[in-house]
């Protein structure tokens, strides 16, 4: 981890903001905008269609709810050591192989910013891969100063999905429906849980997904599409932090920050320049606030909260994230999957915070999403 | 909580082994047999097609894995009083109200045995209703002397399920597929959690399940069937507690306990008195356990490798069990719902206990069953 930090500061959007694809929280109430929200902060009521991480999901209107059970990914193996690249042989020069290249370069940048503010904790890794191609990159800060759990993944999965989350095959008539189909994903994927509760979590991926044509059904195209997001999950509100996180990127934004999916209306350049300016905006969007935040005194009911809160965090997750339970159920790696959980969590039975607390306004903003700049 | 224990400790069996519908740990392993070692020792490679908490699947072999996001039942309203019946008003005397008064009954007797062994823990207890009929008894004792956390519920639910869902749908031609299929379910389910690390944590669940027949599809049936399971978590393995646990029931069953669903190939009423054995025969299997083990000494060593375990009981809970997701999907009453989880639990990265020690035997058990009498 000795490369110096490299994130850029400022982030302008290359996508029109009208792109339906690219969801804010000045789109209307809608179960986009609800996900990014509910996500974000885990309100358990309104994420039932939605979540947000790692949709793996067909380009179009409606995304695959349920994946059923398919395992369907080679047995990963250990590796003493990083290789170039997971891709197989003859992809070199394309854009999986520079997607590859930009989500192991996030990795080491932020990995080494999160080592140099957390300074007891290290990062441990693990290198996998798979023996038809693929394979990733698992790295994960435990127990440390500042956080409690911080985990930051690449992976490059060759995998097939079960028809029923091809879209274009359901245009098919009900005698010729595909076999499963291949697909690649190439993807970065973080979260980062602290230790004070005052210091929020941060939530991050991006990923590039390419399906094969499916050999069967004549006529149904092979696609290809981008996504990602970036999302802050407080435990308490602290709206300056929230200021900071939204606007560093220049336009407003919902509490969650940014989410979006299905991106392949644009020449793949520019969306690759996009994913690439998101995740360099992680650095800076979170560390400023990780660093007014994490030496905070505080009590145990603070800490008590958090609990609470990294509960729901766990529901969210394992229920309504997709992309947790895509990987799970199509045979992906456990360990690095299941990163994303805190290293310790509560659940009270009906908990409710007293009204006009500060614990209370953070279920509130959960609710009712504001605009916060 | 006033009524006397009434459980009998004696346990016949009314079905013939041989009944596909249920399953023992002497079936040679099949999914249904990994179903219930893996739901019970919460061994997440093995369990990925099944889980056996509340599966509400149709009669057949081909469960419904994954129920699309419906939310279809009216919002629960608190109630001051428990009513003497949830049922709606022209169904008294039939097998629902039979059910309803055998899982109320259970649940007195399962809750008041608990109260009796945890002098320090009283159950709180909340009442809900919904509008149009149905609605459950939800009692929760936390942070007692001996559990941590306890819940033991009783619901009855006026649902509409998707036609996904309904198995006899499926002969339909694919032009006439049937709409939203009205069920009706009632059913007690319980976890238990202890404080101690060597008491293990008990789940059961008895349901009795209904379907109308579809209107729209001429010849599709009407159905019911039963179902329900009794099985046990430690995090230590004592054999004779296992060996206790099973025999008590006077025949070989796996580490699970015992696990049943689809169950309508005999008259209804044999299936309410087996159904009823079973809840009666909760007590006497599980609470001798506890006052063997509830008093124990342990090291802060046997508490976090107990967290370890509630950390994945969390998360077969969550990514798997059907009567979860299938709850959490159809609007159930989530706080109900998600009683089931424990009051703390942890997740570190890759743990691996160290061969041969106890922990290390208790995985072993779980990816290998045994025949435990």
């Amino acid at each position: 981890m000795q490369m110096p930090p490299t994130a850029s500061s400022s982030f302008t959007c290359p996508l029109p903001l009208s792109s339906p694809s690219f969801v804010t929280s000045s789109t209307p109430p809608s179960v986009c905008c609800l996900a990014k929200f509910t996500t974000t902060y885990n309100c358990k009521r309104l994420l039932l269609p939605f979540s947000s991480r790692l949709k793996f999901h067909t380009p179009s209107n409606q995304p695959t709810l349920m994946i059923r059970a398919t395992v369907s990914i080679e047995k990963e193996t250990p590796e003493t050591q990083r290789p170039n690249t997971f891709l197989r042989e003859s992809e070199g020069g394309d854009v999986r192989a520079r997607f590859e290249k930009m989500i192991r370069d996030a990795q080491d940048s932020v990995c080494e910013a999160i080592e140099a503010v957390d300074e007891a904790g290290k990062f441990k890794e693990d290198v996998w891969s798979r023996p038809g191609g693929g394979g990733g990159i698992s790295r994960v800060l435990q127990d440390g100063a500042v956080w409690e759990k911080a985990g930051v993944n690449v992976s490059v999965v060759y995998g097939v999905m079960p028809p029923e989350a091809y879209r274009a095959a359901k245009a098919a008539s009900a005698d010729h429906k595909p076999g499963p189909i291949p697909f690649f994903a190439a993807g970065i994927s973080s979260v980062l849980h602290p230790k004070n509760p005052f210091s929020p979590t941060l939530h991050f991926n991006y990923r590039y997904f390419e399906t094969d044509a499916p050999k069967d059904v004549p006529g149904a195209p092979r696609q290809w599409w981008f996504g990602g997001g970036t999302d802050l999950t407080p435990a308490y509100i602290f709206e300056e932090d929230v200021k900071h996180f939204h606007s560093h990127r220049g336009e407003r934004r919902g509490l969650g920050g940014i989410f979006f999916d299905d991106l392949n209306d644009y020449d793949q350049d520019m969306l690759l320049s996009f994913a690439t300016e998101c995740a360099n905006s992680v650095v800076p969007a979170y560390i400023p606030i990780i660093e007014k935040r994490k030496d905070m005194p505080f009590t145990d009911h603070h800490k008590a909260w958090q609990q609470l809160r990294r509960g729901r965090y766990v529901e969210f997750n394992l229920v309504y994230d997709r992309g947790t339970t895509f990987g799970l159920k199509t045979g992906g790696r456990i360990e690095s999957i299941l990163v994303s959980l805190p290293l310790t969590a509560r659940w009270e039975y009906d908990h409710k915070p007293e009204q006009g607390s500060e614990e209370w306004k953070l279920l509130d903003a959960c609710v009712n999403p504001k605009e916060w700049i």
